[in-house]
């Protein structure tokens, strides 16, 4: 029952956003009953591609709750997440995801991610963006760096 | 001769972010020769755990520019992008990738992203986060009211 509320918030700030010119999704982040973060896609509007609005919430919910960790939230997003989003859900720790569309019907409307999920997939050379290594030698000198810290701590 | 300087500047972003706390890792965007963003990882400083360099440098590339379409910016990365950093540069249509380190490397001083990889291949029930559909018949209402528009572009 208040999954239906959390959720029916979520698709109401996707149909708000078409009405002020934003793409249809929206999405909130819930915390023990609290919602912590709302957000809609806001691509066009802050002229930042990964302004989804899971992305959005994400960012707004570590704001408010003063941490880059979002382990026993849940997130209700109006259409199930694209890859770039789901990226950032594992890297929140969020570990529930309620959806109401499927990326297959915000394919229909001319939205589609399934392009995404196909390039991961794929070695390299394949892909339709160019991969190219450089100066490998040098690079890992960052991640020594990191490896000689006394305190480390990975996330 | 120039690829080999904006990855240096990378890697340099990089070992000054660990310095300061911040995790080893760097990028630079360029286009037409001109830098047009630079960012470390901030996830920890921000409480961001979007804050990958590749993402904080496409958001201020794009801040910069003033547009959410980076078509024919070139982004140099001190290590190969995380699914959801590959996400946002697809979204923001940047067509070339210089990286130094593989994720190879990162997962072996802790930072793994293979197991997203690994996640996202796999269908919904398969998954360490639940996913559960909820309301799909009221979620698509956002999409009709989008494909109703008379004007739209998708991105």
């Amino acid at each position: 029952m208040e999954h239906n509320i959390y959720m029916r918030k979520a698709i109401e700030l996707a149909i708000e956003n078409v009405k002020v010119g934003g793409g249809p999704f929206g999405a909130v982040i819930v915390k023990n009953g609290l919602v912590i973060a709302e957000a809609a896609n806001g691509v066009v509007r802050d002229n930042d591609p990964t302004a989804h609005a899971e992305v959005s919430a994400i960012r707004e919910a570590c704001k408010s709750l003063g941490t880059f960790d979002l382990s026993g939230c849940v997130i209700y997003t109006s259409c199930e997440p694209c890859p770039m989003c789901l990226g950032a859900i594992y890297w929140a720790h969020i570990d529930t995801v309620y959806y109401g569309s499927k990326a297959a019907d915000a394919n229909n409307i001319g939205f589609d991610d399934s392009f995404i999920y196909h390039e991961i997939a794929k070695p390299h050379p394949e892909r339709r963006i160019k991969f190219i290594e450089l100066l490998p030698n040098e690079a890992i000198n960052a991640f020594k760096a990191w490896d000689n810290l006394d305190n480390k701590n990975t996330y």
